[in-house]
């Protein structure tokens, strides 16, 4: 038995194809999202390129869903890639050339799966792999996702049930998946969490030969499933999708303090996707379309901050390959890096009239985020000792500091300790 | 157009096959218990022969559903009855043979039918009828029934969704049907009440050529839509399933004191079947099994009396060709069949200590229940004066009376007007 | 034992200080407004004075209430009139004077309560008339007003509470109270309506020598609550205090057309008084200060039509000493005053894009309103068969009619019966 | 500024008089269980001596609250101790005397208090203690406790209020508190939690010159405030009223999983106090009387060990003096003494049929607490390399272990590290 927590000891960083590509992405533009990866990012610790949603759908070209499409599907009742997409998928190779391709970049392949099984199984009543049993069996008729028509859920106290999501790992698993997000599952306006499919997944993957980091989508997850969710996932989501609107972002400050105590190695509370960059470009969600970020540069300064000292998954949401050098610049950027993988306790130490102060430390060093929340530029005057003595750090000299703090923007100390 | 209420200028009163067959009833057991009505209760009142769920199952046994069971369907997505079990629906004929024989008895037909279109349909893609649109086209498809697998339901804003519910109710009307029970539109655990559907299907009948009562379960319905039931249907139910059990027979006095303002001609909140007599031969619903109603004769009484003061419609549940005499002798009750049909303005006037007084009202009478909730039984005083002199009911020599009642039974006063 | 429902068989019509003169109305200001009522609205119907909240705190100088403010109190626990305020009073007349004035002019005389028994009663201790009991005794410790200081509730169990609900009856009954409106009880957002107090209150009058009309307050009382109120008040409020802004109005319709089933003889659901004319001039409630009323003219229309359609009672808000010709030429409109007073069985019959119908009938006339909800002005095209079909009314030669409505107005018809 | 969270580094325990006194002990009870705890409980760890609800009502006389009754204040409208149960009190002493005694003995002294301002002290408008404010002016008038008269609410806005607050931590310092227990803060059934209250009391401990533990009451606090209460206090509670009945104790372990991620230095999620022992001397909540413990010694066992590993606080709640050895035995109990100070990172890590496995582990130690909530005896079988190994520890030689638990009984497995 394996210790999954162990699997992300630090929290994940990559590219996600949704931002840009919504349910749509082809192999072409994974793999060279990927070489970017390799080439820009990959030493600065992102290494996860994972394709999102309907990758099993030839007729998928948005991010808008098609009601009832055909899926491609094995004859044990499993999704897989749609060949018009991905090409090197044909033959029944399914994602194992991707796979290979992107490992041999030196990254790791992540893919994203609907909770439960086809309804297009259950419908023409296809069979569950190793078991007399078929998809009608094990369904759950009852349980579906409320926006998207893919699947049914699946009963989990029914024989054929753990050997359906076993089948599915183990296909995973032999494709090169290094990272799951699964999806309807933490969350469900109508049903809330699905927490029996959420311990199946735990434990099929726990038995299985494979290491995959578990991501659970989408939120808001609830903090009455929080110590639940610590031992079982990996990551999952604190809110529904994000984009790129200030009120999204102000919004997330709250669900962090919250969740920050259940920050811990092995388990990363997710903000979802950077929506940075080039964004919408077949994804027409949250308002958007073909753009460059909402963000202004500031929001996206804060948003990095935030995230960063959170310890939050990063996901880069854009298309890699026309960055611009500034957002490069950002995800690149050393202190932010450090905080993130070094940083420990991530925790909101004050919020006054939107002044919001956070901090994080490592064996070595302090870090305080001083947010200005507000739509104008603050003055503030910053009692350095006052913040700083709880925390056992004695610099004599600084006992205040003031500082001018541009609106939606954000400034960062670092203390070494002695 | 019509006006919808006045097709149901009194509470219907009739037999439906579910508390005695569950889902599994046949052309047979139908029949005899039509035989049976227009012998010993059509001059009564009972006039309506309702065949409940699942009649376009072949494979339907009991009460408990299969789940993605294979339906009869025409081809224009719409159900039609299953010929094993209604074999004069052979050869395309659809319920009119049975409608006819029904009718040919001098008595009412009713059928069930599930909210939305087969999911059947969708999967497979059938049209709907008089339109270039597919099943696909029009249903909703992440609304469904929480304990059923037959539906999707509508989308009301879909080109094509009006023509097949208008083809629903061409076809039930060319087979006759006199009474249509719609299910899982009333309320819906997952989404309250569907009433966008509920409004379409009014449309439906009213502009059409058929004087169909419209009938909507499961309950709770919502007081919230209690003035928008009263535009739109003749019935609707004040609870989930009732079964034979003290406990919800006693919770429906609460349900009809908050629907009694809503009671006027042509709408007639429900309070469900009579599980009463013979029943659970084929229904293993509420926790029961082939039995003679669990209620005593009190608590028949009881809720006799209350369902015929509160002016709920009144379907028999049993058996009927096995029905004892003195059950028999309680739906040809005179004085209850009156108050049924001629009370007005049915209001519960007190309730201390569990003793209940319901109060209703014709041109020439006033009733008067008095019902003893109690476990054990009463002795009440009852101030007559008080409790009619609000009614403007003089009658000097009635001062108090005094009366002992049994434990859950029920004592009724009738006065007639000077 | 009388019925209370016959004391207030037509909506009740009158006057009410709170709009204009918050807490803080003088004798003086009753007394004008009363004067003007008799010569100018007496003969439409008009007939309540209603002096509204703190008549009993000296201190009392706006629509702000004062924390802990000192009360004038008799020996048995009763708030009576402020002498500074209503020097009528003085010498312990209490409203006496003041009712008798008002009756002089053929008017009749309402006041408003808090629900409950002086804080004030309960630390000092005071006895509870004709009882060895206190203010202690009977005091509901954990119960009070969310936004007032001035009362604890009632614990109604308690021997000594009867008693005391009794001597303000008969304190009331003494003065020439013909109305009562009763405040922090109808709704309270910390504990949901105060049942027990209102039966208590029914209690009480029905065996006391007085017709007084009960109006309970704030809103928005619960439709769970319906039948309740029903039995125990002859108004209440639909909703917490209601001013001259249009979303307020907009939003009444949707409130009116929920509590149309409980529209009856007696039983008014109450819309809040009319924020018209000279509102303000001690009133800050409602983001106001002293001003003509914010409504257009159109909104006004549409305010009253709705309000006599719907049978409101009708209280007007503003100084009626300068209200100017246009709007009393609305509170004198004949066919509104024969509509509210004669109309029965109120009820919207549709509503499509904001354009909202509503019916109410006499024995000799059927009146529809249209209502146009939107900002912009509409052409209606209204088949006036099909709307009036259902009622029963034939007139052929009115077949459709097409009109135009300006933004937030109404237009009315008025058909005759044959 | 001081560091709140070093002042509490390990659980606090000692003893607490509500289980066993209500809201009545006197004085002469706290010193006798004070000097018991220092010759029996002291050497292990045993160290607070908390004076329960009350000591300022003279007329106190059990565990029920006398509604407004009369309490002992001073002239800046802090309540002090009733002088006629704390007679070393007298002449305006306070707790001052009773704090020393209890320091000589080695010991720390605790007092509870209720949130806001005495009612007693609005309503004669005393006055703030170095402000020219009174009661008045601070008190938020509609903010009460749903349970006690004795207060209301402080609104932190107003002028005077952190004056307030400080002159009571000033007053209590003085005296020699250490434990502070706010009552009706950490929820209320009316408000929530009072968190801008919390807040406050926070910042005037923070800028005393006093190290005062600081305990919230009552519970159940909202996990949606948990990193608030992180920040703000040194205990909350997860329940209301804990008693020895074995329903509560069974819910503590769903409510324990969820508060575990909140457990860290200095914050620790209070599980209530120990009823065990001499109980309801004069406390007659909770069903109670005069008697021994409710709970059998498995129960007993149970809940000392889950308190323990979990890290709640721990006072004994029973009279000391006459505690029975067995009992004695218990809290003596050095592994579980260990366990509760050197534990870090309770978790629960399995529940299965009401089989339920805590772990804990110091930098020496992992213990595992197997659990049997079932009513019957279980046989369970433990693979313990599957349930240690996530935890790096290797021990090959104990592969599985059976073992046989009394109905709500535990077995503590105490592993060395290597």
């Amino acid at each position: 038995m394996k210790q999954f927590r162990s699997i992300a000891k630090t929290p994940p960083k990559g590219w996600n194809s949704w931002d840009c590509y919504g349910a749509s992405v082809t192999e072409a533009e994974v793999k060279q999202n990927a070489v970017y990866m390799k080439n820009h990012l990959k030493e600065y610790g992102y290494e996860y390129v994972v394709v999102d949603i309907q990758w099993y759908e030839p007729t998928a070209d948005s991010s808008l869903y098609h009601a009832f499409a055909e899926l491609e599907m094995d004859e044990y009742s499993r999704l897989i890639p749609a060949v018009n997409r991905f090409p090197s998928a044909a033959g029944g190779a399914g994602f194992k050339p991707l796979g290979d391709y992107i490992h041999s970049l030196g990254l790791k392949f992540g893919i994203h799966y609907m909770r439960g099984i086809p309804r297009q199984a259950v419908h023409t009543n296809t069979s569950i792999m190793d078991t007399g049993k078929t998809a009608k069996d094990i369904a759950k008729p009852n349980s579906i996702c409320p926006w998207n028509t893919d699947m049914y859920g699946v009963d989990t106290t029914k024989p054929g049930a753990k050997a359906y999501y076993r089948s599915l790992i183990d296909l995973f698993g032999s494709w090169g998946v290094d990272f799951l997000k699964v999806d309807d599952i933490a969350d469900s306006k109508l049903y809330g969490g699905h927490l029996d499919e959420i311990a199946m997944l735990r434990q099929v993957i726990d038995e299985s030969d494979y290491d995959i980091v578990l991501s659970l989508s989408p939120g808001p997850a609830s903090l009455e499933h929080g110590a639940f969710l610590q031992k079982h996932a990996n990551m999952w989501r604190l809110t529904d999708d994000y984009w790129d609107n200030w009120q999204q972002l102000y919004d997330m400050f709250e669900r962090c303090e919250k969740w920050a105590p259940f920050v811990r190695e092995g388990n990363w509370p997710d903000c979802d996707m950077l929506p940075l960059g080039h964004l919408g470009i077949l994804s027409v969600d949250g308002g958007g379309s073909d753009r460059r970020t909402r963000f202004t540069q500031s929001e996206q300064r804060t948003m990095l901050t935030l995230w960063s000292l959170f310890k939050s998954p990063l996901f880069y949401g854009g298309e890699l390959t026309d960055i611009d050098s500034w957002t490069l610049d950002l995800l690149q950027n050393e202190q932010l890096i450090n905080m993130h993988q070094s940083g420990e306790n991530p925790e909101q130490i004050s919020r006054e009239d939107d002044i919001v102060i956070w901090k994080s430390e490592s064996s070595e060093t302090i870090w305080l985020a001083v947010f200005n929340l507000n739509d104008s530029a603050q003055h503030v005057i910053l009692d350095l000792k006052k913040v700083l003595k709880p925390y056992h750090f004695d610099r004599n000299e600084l006992i205040t500091d003031e500082l001018e703090i541009a609106p939606h923007d954000v400034t960062v100390y670092e203390f070494k300790k002695n």
